[in-house]
């Protein structure tokens, strides 16, 4: 094996499939890289077995000659170090070649490196997936779709179906819900399916956060494959493997109240801010729960106490009040990240009552909710 | 106490006065910060004993009025709870007002704080420094002669004098110096000294790092009034005290080599940048210890080998080498932290033999010199 490449292409493919990898696996072939030579161009794969992210890149793009082909083959280098050293080297250009007993050298200006590479036949083999059924969504909205749900799944390990985002493909639509059980996030979206196939899968959580760092932002559509136990993003250049979590989703439908008893229309910047003032002095617990009360002429109050410390009392001007007076403690922690999920200078709050989950959606979009349990102080 | 101030100016001296307050402290009241409101304006003071900042706010400043002064007096509000609140304030202007027993009011816009305050007679006492010896330098130069020192200060406290700068003021020079008994650093400049006094005192280093981070970047001149056992930094509306630390500092102008046996001259980036890359396969150790040898036709190869990961092999051509041939092992770490605090795009090396320490020098620029001991590996 033996190829000269552009640097500044080797980095960033490099840095893509770092994302895969763990220092802390049990499979040490695992702690490298994977680089793959053929006539093609340069494969380069990363993998903690529960992702696997490859990489490719072309001989050539929009006429420039990215790598230039001496013998076809293949390695795994150290990730830690070989990342590290790409990084490093002085010119634009990069040599690498495979010798005797797997020993690689990585040439550059005046640098010459040896690095000590692992047999390429020993890593694990990706999943092969059947693409046949793939539907696709630009990747600015799987993004925003990914940021809007997937910081409320669970963090804990007691029910690990809840540590991953339920997806669900259903009548040309595509369905995320997250939920830890205190909170839920949900959002929705159009998309064109050729089949009638209808998917219900749950993606690991930490799946979905590697691959959104490594998307870029723009509206390129990307290729969504499901099967029985793993998921494929499929973009330009780049495959995402993730495998699937297995068991039920809870069936969260019938935890969204149908009706409200009172509606309150506010600010999502203004109401984020007082909250988050509110906030300050509430060292109840790990989630800082905030007193919310409707009051005369059409203002809310937020507001906490503990004695030791002090209180804080935030007005605010509401747009509308619609219903019945309401007081209510929630976790300042879950209203601030659904409302910093939420597009929109105003939200509306729909209430059921004081101990009864509530819905906070923008107005005029009915593709996302976020619902929070209230806690009972009052 | 009551008054009304412009938030950002406030917001500014807390940030300021924080840089001195730790939760870590046996005395309780230094957990908070004392506010203390006169006629002139209000004075913020943080300190953790060995480090006490004071903030002065003007009533007014080029005409505008910052403070409006309601009643005079003083409070000790909770460090970690107040400049929470006051960076988070939604109004231009806040208002705070002690009301009985030492509740505070903080108010803004539709926001109200009430915080348990502290009574400020119990706060400690700055303290007090007769200010007739002062010298000066301008902020700029202080902050060049921090950074390019500080460094390489002992983190260990098996030596605690180590821990600190050694500052010493004859003959109308400032010198300051560093080490921690593997490398050293010293950097001079002239200061204007009023009288003949002597100066020699040990500053510790963490004091030094807090002061430089609170200093703007500009070339005012900073007062400097050194005692028996404090120093105080004096700029405009802020001073900053430090304890001294105890005990005397080693006489290390007999530690630098006056001649040499080999002189390498060689540009400092691309020094830099190949022993950054020989180090990445060099782990032995904490400080990645690298050879360096002179080679034919004045360049020189810098090194390092780590049988089960690779070798790594950087040849960089010099400016010129005179003297004798040589080779030696240094710790990579050490060389790297020297030539970043140099300025000037070259340097000199002069070496007195493998088992001797060596000296980094900016070309024709004789305020600054780096020493660093070598490992014994060749």
């Amino acid at each position: 094996m033996r190829f000269i490449i552009q640097r500044d292409h080797l980095v960033q493919s490099v840095q893509d499939v770092m994302k895969a990898v763990t220092s802390r696996t049990t499979i040490p072939i695992l702690t490298g890289i994977k680089i793959v030579v053929s006539n093609e161009g340069v494969t380069l794969t990363g993998s903690d077995s529960d992702i696997s992210i490859e990489s490719f890149i072309p001989k050539e793009e929009a006429g420039d000659e990215i790598v230039e082909i001496k013998q076809t083959g293949a390695i795994v280098l150290q990730a830690k170090f070989f990342s590290e050293i790409v990084k490093k080297l002085p010119t634009d250009t990069v040599e690498i070649e495979v010798q005797n007993h797997l020993q690689t050298v990585i040439r550059s200006g005046k640098s010459e490196f040896n690095l000590n590479g692992l047999d390429a036949e020993e890593y694990p083999h990706l999943p092969q997936i059947n693409e046949e059924n793939a539907f696709q969504i630009p990747t600015d909205l799987l993004k925003m779709m990914i940021r809007q749900t997937v910081f409320a799944v669970s963090t804990s390990e007691t029910r690990p179906v809840l540590t991953g985002v339920n997806w669900k493909v259903e009548n040309n639509e595509l369905i995320c819900i997250a939920t830890d059980s205190h909170r839920l996030a949900l959002r929705k979206a159009k998309i064109d399916l050729t089949t009638n196939e209808t998917y219900n899968v749950v993606i690991p959580g930490k799946s979905l956060n590697e691959l959104s760092k490594i998307l870029d932002d723009n509206n390129e559509p990307i290729d969504i494959v499901m099967t029985e136990n793993q998921v494929l993003f499929k973009a330009k250049h780049l495959l995402f493997f993730s495998r699937l979590l297995e068991g039920n989703y809870p069936d969260t439908t019938r935890l969204i109240p149908a009706e409200s008893k009172t509606d309150v229309v506010v600010g999502t910047k203004e109401f984020l801010q007082s909250i988050d003032r509110a906030s300050l002095l509430a060292r109840e617990g790990r989630n800082n729960v905030v007193k919310f009360a409707t009051i005369e002429g059409g203002s809310i109050e937020i507001s906490s106490n503990t004695p030791e410390i002090g209180k804080v009392v935030e007005e605010l001007q509401s747009q509308s009040i619609e219903g019945e007076e309401l007081k209510i403690s929630f976790s300042a922690k879950y209203v601030m990240d659904a409302l910093k999920a939420l597009e929109g200078s105003e939200i509306k709050i729909s209430f059921t009552g004081a101990m009864r989950p509530f819905l906070i959606r923008p107005m005029n979009d009915d593709s996302i909710l976020q619902l929070i349990l209230p806690v009972r102080t009052y």
